[in-house]
This record gives C-alpha cells, sequence and structure tokens, in this order.
C-alpha cells in the first residue's frame, strides 16, 4: 500500500474474472463464452471498418448501434444505453441509480461484482438470502431499500426469475430502481415470453442490461447496454460523459450493430447452446449430479459424494476449466460453462471417470 | 431530472467533447486527429485477430500490450497501466490518485475535464493560472494539495513545459501525486528531450498518461496508458478491477501492439505533422494571427481584428470547423488541429479570404 493512494484504494477487494488461460488445447467451460464464434457478418463489418477511419475519434452517442438496439426490442433509442460490456454499464448504474441514501438489496448468491461496485461507489448494501431452491423470493424484498438489482437467470445459479414474479416486484417497489441484469436471459427461451425490456414502458423504474458477450458471443469486443426509460437513460449518459466520452471504439460499434442485424445467426447458435445444456444436464443426472435448473450457458451442479474442490482440482489436471466458488452456501457447487456438444461429451466422460476412480 | 437520479448525476455538468460530424468533405481541424491513418502493421494485426476468438474475453490485464509499452520506454511491465483511452485513464487517476483531503491543482486554462472527473469523483480543486504568456509557472503551485495534473503540452494553448521545470514541481511537492497528461508531447520533439517517463524511476510520485489516440492515429480504437512507480499503479488496477475487468477488447490490444512495433511510421508521421504545423504557423503569422508557441499537434491563435466565433463560424460556413472555447481569457482564441499539408493549406486561403473580406 502506498501513501499516495485514496481512501477508496485502500478500501477495495477487486473483483476477480474467471481465469483466461494462455495456454491452447483446454476445454475452457470457466468464463460463460459462447462455444461458437461471432457471426460472420460481424467479421465483415469490423473488417470494412478496419481502415484509415480509426484516426477519427469514434461516434461518442453510438447513434446507429443504440438505432439497432432500439430496432431489435421495438423501442426508442432515448431508451437505450451503450457500455464497454455489460460490467461498465453495470458500473455507471451503480453510480448513477443505485447510490442512494438507503442500502440497496441483491440476492445473497449473485454475481460477485455487485459487492464490488459498491464499495468503489460507498453505496451501503444488504443481501437477501436466495430459498431453499436457490431461487429469489420476490416477497422477501419487501423492505426499505435504495434500490434493488439481481442477474436473471441469476449468476452464478442459472435459474431463471419468471415475468410475472418481475413485475409484482416492480410494483411492490415503485419508489426504487429496478435492475434486472440479463447477460444470460437469451438462453432461457423466446424473449417475448422471458424477457423484462417490454416493461420498460410500464415501468418507470426498471433498467434492463444486457451483454454482447453471450448470446451474441462477443466476449472480445466489450460492448453491452441498457435499456428503460429515458430519464434513467439520461442519468447513466450524464454520467458517462462525465467518465469517458467514447467509450465504445469504432470496431466494436460496426461490429455490435452487425450482431443485431444477423438474426438468424443468433437464433440458431442460441438454440444450440440450449440443446448442449440439456444433453450435458442428463448426462450429469447419470453421473448423480443435482443440477439447479438452467435458463442460462452454464450449469450451476454438485455432486453427493464428490467435493468440488477437488472436483474441479481433477478436471483441472485433464485440462478443463471450470469455476468453483469458494462462498458460503455453494462451495460444494461447481459453475460449468456450456461448450459444444463435444467439450459436453469430453466433460462428462473425465466426471464418469473421476466419479467410478 | 428524474426522482430515481442519485445526487452524484444530479450534481453533474458532463464533458462536451468536439464534434463528430456525420458529413462527409469538411475539412475537421476540431478534434485533434491525426491527418494520416495508423500504420498498415496495426491494420494487419486488427485483421488477424478478427476472427472466432472474439467469442472468448480479452487478457484482463492486457500483458502483451503492457510489454510492449514497456520495452518502448525501458521501464517494466509493473510500471504501465492501460485503459479505453486516456479519458478512462485519468478518471480512474483521479478516483485512485488525487482524492484526498486538500484540494488538487491544475491550471485555469487547461483540459476541460479534469473539473468534470472532480465533479465525479466529489474531489475539491483549485485552479492555478496560466501567466501572461499562458505558460505553466512552477512556483505558483507551491501552496497545499491533494496532487497536481497538467497536461504538457497544455490543451488547448499548445504550451509545452521544460523538464527542469516538471522536475523542480516535483522536488517541491513530494507528498503529492503530480500527473503529467502527455496527449501531445510527441509532436513537441524528441521524447529523450521533453519527456517526463524517464523521471518515473527517480519520482515515486509522478504518473505520466499517454494516448494512442493522437501521435499512433489510433483515436477510434481507443487506447490510453499511464506509465509510473509500481505503487501508483496498483492503484489504478485496484480501482480499474473494482470497475470493469476487461476495458480493453482483443481487437484494441492487437492493434495497440502493432502501433508499438512499427517505430519508423509513427517517426515518419509526427515528424510530417510537425512540418506541416510550422508551415500553417507561418501562413497564420502572415496573416496577422498571434499563435502560441506549439508542440502540440494543434496551434492555439488569435487574430487581432476578428473576433473569435465569428471567424469559427464563417469557417464552418466554408465546411472547415475548428475548435472555439467560449471560455475566460482564451474566448479570443481559435484552436486549430494540424491536418496535411493541403488541409492547412485551404485553411490558410479561407483565413486569407476573410480576413480581406
Amino acid at each position: 500500500m502506498s501513501r499516495f493512494w485514496s481512501n477508496t484504494v485502500r478500501s477495495l477487494t477487486p473483483y476477480v474474472p474467471g481465469e483466461q488461460p494462455k495456454l491452447d488445447n483446454l476445454v475452457k467451460l470457466n468464463t460463460n463464452e459462447n462455444p461458437y464464434g461471432p457471426s460472420l457478418r460481424v467479421i465483415e463489418a469490423i473488417r470494412a471498418a478496419t481502415g484509415d477511419g480509426l484516426r477519427l475519434y469514434p461516434d461518442p452517442n453510438a447513434d446507429r448501434l443504440k438505432a439497432a438496439i432500439a430496432d431489435n426490442f421495438g423501442i426508442a433509442p432515448q431508451q437505450v444505453f451503450v457500455g464497454n460490456g455489460s460490467d461498465e454499464v453495470l458500473a455507471l448504474t451503480f453510480l448513477a441509480l443505485l447510490k442512494h441514501d438507503k442500502p440497496i438489496l441483491f440476492p445473497d448468491i449473485t454475481y460477485s461484482f455487485y459487492p464490488v461496485y459498491c464499495a468503489l461507489f460507498d453505496i451501503d448494501y444488504s443481501t437477501v438470502a436466495l430459498n431453499d431452491a436457490f431461487e429469489i423470493e420476490v416477497a422477501d424484498y419487501r423492505q426499505s431499500n435504495g434500490g434493488i438489482i439481481f442477474p436473471n437467470p441469476n449468476a452464478p445459479t442459472g435459474c431463471l426469475l419468471g415475468l410475472d414474479a418481475i413485475e409484482r416486484l416492480l410494483k411492490n417497489h415503485p419508489d426504487s430502481v429496478v435492475v434486472v441484469d440479463e447477460a444470460y436471459i437469451d438462453f432461457g427461451g423466446p424473449y417475448e415470453k422471458i424477457g423484462a425490456i417490454p416493461l420498460i414502458a410500464k415501468y418507470p423504474n426498471l433498467l434492463v442490461v444486457q451483454t454482447l458477450s453471450k448470446s451474441r458471443a462477443l466476449a472480445g469486443l466489450r460492448v453491452g447496454f441498457a435499456t428503460g426509460h429515458a430519464g434513467l437513460i439520461e442519468a447513466l449518459e450524464r454520467v458517462k460523459n462525465s467518465f469517458n466520452s467514447y467509450p465504445l471504439d469504432r470496431l466494436a460499434q460496426a461490429g455490435a450493430i452487425a450482431a443485431f442485424e444477423d438474426r438468424d445467426y443468433f437464433e440458431k447458435t442460441r438454440a444450440a447452446v440450449i440443446t448442449s445444456r440439456e444433453t450435458m444436464v442428463s448426462g450429469l443426472h447419470g453421473l448423480g449430479f443435482e443440477v439447479l435448473p438452467s435458463g442460462a450457458n452454464f450449469i450451476f451442479a454438485r455432486h453427493p459424494q464428490h467435493d468440488a474442490a477437488a472436483l474441479a482440482a481433477r478436471l483441472r489436471e485433464r485440462s478443463i476449466i471450470v469455476r468453483h466458488f469458494k462462498l458460503p452456501r455453494i462451495e460444494q457447487f461447481l459453475r460449468i460453462t456450456v461448450g459444444t456438444d463435444a467439450q459436453c461429451e469430453v466433460l462428462v466422460g473425465v466426471l464418469r471417470e473421476i466419479a467410478a476412480g
């Protein structure tokens, strides 16, 4: 620690992302990346934007990208905010919309970046326990709060909260901003049945955050967005324009626009991931694993006879990386990303050998 | 204003970047972009990185890029921090290293984002007046402070502060972090004579910030960096990892590495800009303009008989965009980016017509 550090820095315990190993030949099932590459239209759009034009600043407002997102969801561009990955969008959301006098609420088991943002921006929080089935219970949030945030599907459990429950939550808390972090929503089923963006027209306190890292296979490009009432979006724009005018580079904007234009590829790949997940879950059930119902591109599973940390270590020896969280209530679970069918088969096969050994 | 906004948002007056017009055929001399495109090696490196690999997260620590920067300046990778443009690097610097009990100091005429960061992170500041020649006077900073920051060359004046003066400042303020924002330094002359990075070995309180947007012609890619004692860099890493794990996408990392590898192109283009600047300054002197001595890729000029705002408007009518700041002491100046020789000729020619009219 250096005497030059601000008090903010001194108090931080930074988020630790999943490992990005520099080795090849690993079956990498630890950071929920898409097993399929991005659409060829994305590749073409980025290559077309790679030229002399890079000498010029990007559009600070990313108007064309906002229009593409608005068009995709049938909303207005003024209801869309974009950022450098959904992590940046979430960070600015905490500062702009979740920093109030009362503590904000989120599940006890959830995305572990949330408490880190709270520490960074000096925001109080309370956690609300998931029920015994590891589900969010909307009624348990009935307490005074400065805002509510949760992922849907939740991370790292993968459990999906129904739209009816989300609407109940919004009605219970008309004076709080409710943030639904839909990083994994596209793996939960048809968006019209489970997605919260259609509710933004009705609830001015709802912000829905998404990312292109998962279902659109662009983790390497860093694009996330939020949708909500124009008043909420304006708050995000003001904070963004006080932090970094140009968070999205020219290539990210070009690629992200193309990703929304290639609807067919999006539908095909997310369906493939969902099918692979169901096969993988069957395989794991066959080995005696308990698997939480997943609406995501990962599953959360435990085995009654095998220690999770030991399993993760054994998998690692066999060049398969999964994620293990040494945290209360979930230390016996592994979070396993859904890979290609071939990768899922390798995983189940190796786990069978380990379980038999 | 919405009742859901945090107090932070309510108090903000966001930074307004220079216009990024969507029209073609403009002579765009308003945002200090490089008139030449990036190195062909940058283009090739980005195209090579544009493929299936985009489905994977980038290296959160950008190790290869840090190594390339360290190698370029003969320092250690632990002395390098990278971010999403120097604006993000500066924002994190304010939060990590300039937020203390005492007000920070910066010039009265300087990069107008500095007070915006202060408002965002609730940091007190005092400004120190430039002297009558619009230069920084190191002696005037001899007051109790929580840190000091200034661009060198300063913006929007373009004036360069000598290394001896910077070293005096560092010696006068051993207990303050001194941030030298070298966005434009490569247009000031040979780095060994004017650049502050060699001083980081001697002064643990010095942070030097640079960008690839100007001299490396990559404004569209968003890459900036800071160098300093490992203790200062660690503070930035901790804040970064509490804000956004992956601020630099795969393409930005690949392009930035290649930019440092093509030293010849860098030297050739920055020399060309310096030559064009001197020609442009001669032309403006010939029209009666007073031009501050510039070490940047822009000049700051005023005409004793012509109102600056009126001149900017007349140039705009002729499809030439320059920057005018409606601010005390400098409202009669125009900031004009150095373009290609052809663009500079057009500018001087049109100004001649206006002055004659």
